[in-house]
């Protein structure tokens, strides 16, 4: 079993090496190689498995089909540029988040291997107006770069498995939260930053009404949506190949009602409340929950409450310890 | 007001332009010059209003380019190869169908110039299986490359049109029947064949059963929607530039007694029905009826019947004259 990932050094590709490298297995099969791929080079963990790193555009087509040498079974397709960086630079968005996607599903083409690939799609797809409740069959009308560049990948990726190309699984992944690290300012970090930070001792802004509603699923679910991705039947799937995600469906209120509950009185003292129309205006386009029924029929399983995410968060980020 | 046409040569693109000549206006505006493309040469009526004909590949940048030098204020994007082509040629498809429309929407960018851009999307977009009545909120799954050439492009549309670089509408066709011109080999062919033909005093096959549903509109409609989509007020459309057009839906015994009220019972004794499960198969993965609910809103018609479809085609292609 050898696995190519791309987007290696992001946030999830980082987590998805070292959860592989622990499980030394994939699918019940034996790992005997990592391929890491990302246009920054990264330092990666020690261990039994052979870990080769490559650094360049997958846009170029001579590094994609360089990376085929590698024969992978399952291929891990994370890499891209997020939303707001799509936004700011229109020409950069479509090479990196569509024409690399092309390229390197067309290298797999030339070298004649047909992996299962793991696409990571986004619920970006998505625009406003929306129903309460996104059902599974519910049109993509993407109001961002980001999300069209998505799509249209996405579309690739039925497209190519249809013909026999590879087989593909695209994941539609809900925000993640708890972002770890520092906060940024992307407009969905409040998100993590009001649970991060307080959790941290640290002042957290929150700039919307406590009765917005998002969907979140942890980074640990994230990479677990990926694993499972990777091992599921495609018989079973059909040609509707991308799929979107489950996750927890919460106001913020109950954010801030589960941080309580895990963690005292003492981190929502840290929270203040700032009102800020930018973000509270993209924040309306974006959308709500997701019924995600075909991904829970299929085995896909998200933590089942926000305390859950907010415990993952503390086990996985804090060491299992508790704010003093 | 300047017109550029793309599949200028083609069966639609040759009516519109008849047309647009024949009005001599746009939207209230004097037409003052078309410009026609297409891969191949081709023959233009001689009017008023100055044709400039082009030849050429628009998936190659610098064809595009030099095409903007016309400054048209509406394009007419209906360059493409056919669904059956498309599958049998991978890379052709996506050469001309994908990189042909993005070269062309990049080439406007690069011009700066920003006219309405009226492409024609498929109803190939949508895959099987379906609800009785397709809502215009349902999700794209296309099952052939044609169609998820034409998904991507309508992604396109959306997105170039949301970043102001044109205004675009999109509209998805249904089948367009009754075609003029000789039976040929696309599976579809045989909703026109068994009007057509029998009106020519010809034969005709059935290869499917009289229960078969399917939407149609004419080539008249066609040539109107697009006329109609040019005029529009892009304020009205929204972020949702994507529109499934009207059409009449009915089964194929529906067809043919349309056929016989409008016609009487000589036609009918053409047709022959030779079950084809080839034909069968493919046609039982199309879509049947669509609402069509925000194009009617918009203001684009069909006709209201399939005797309406049949009348116009013996006004259009047989002068008015019913068969002998």
């Amino acid at each position: 079993m050898r696995i190519l990932i791309t987007g290696a050094a992001g946030m999830i590709g980082r987590k998805l090496t070292a959860r592989l490298m622990q499980d030394g297995q994939l699918n019940g099969k034996a790992i005997t190689a990592i391929d890491l791929v990302d246009v920054v080079a990264s330092e990666w963990p020690r261990g039994v498995t052979p870990l080769n790193a490559h650094v360049g555009d997958l846009a170029a087509p001579t590094f994609a089909a360089g990376l085929m040498a590698a024969k992978p079974d399952v291929v891990f397709h994370l890499a891209g540029i997020v939303s707001g960086e799509a936004e700011a630079n229109f020409d950069l968005g479509y090479r990196v988040n569509l024409d690399g996607t092309r390229v390197l599903f067309d290298a797999m083409r030339a070298a004649r291997i047909s992996p299962r690939v793991v696409f990571t799609s986004s619920i970006a797809v998505f625009g406003a107006p929306f129903p309460a409740v996104i059902p599974d069959d519910f049109h993509l009308t993407p109001l961002t770069s980001y999300g069209t560049q998505k799509m249209m990948s996405e579309a690739l990726l039925a497209d190519y498995t249809r013909k026999g190309i590879f087989d593909g699984i695209g994941i539609r992944l809900p925000t993640i939260c708890v972002r770890p690290g520092k906060p940024n300012k992307a407009a969905s970090g409040f998100f993590s930053n009001i649970i991060r930070e307080p959790l941290a001792g640290q002042e957290a802004v929150l700039p919307v009404p406590r009765d917005v509603v998002h969907t979140h699923a942890s980074p640990r679910s994230a990479v677990n949506f990926l694993i499972h991705a990777a091992s599921i039947d495609g018989g079973r799937v059909g040609p509707r190949r991308n799929l979107t995600m489950p996750g927890v469906g919460v106001t913020v209120q109950e954010q801030l009602d589960a941080l309580k509950r895990v963690a005292g009185d003492k981190p929502l003292a840290l929270i203040r409340e700032v009102p800020d129309d930018t973000i509270w205006t993209i924040v309306k386009g974006w959308p709500t929950r997701f019924e995600a029924r075909r991904a829970r029929e299929l085995g896909f399983e998200a933590e089942k409450s926000f305390d859950d995410i907010i415990k993952a968060h503390i086990a996985d980020e804090l060491g299992g310890r508790l704010p003093q």
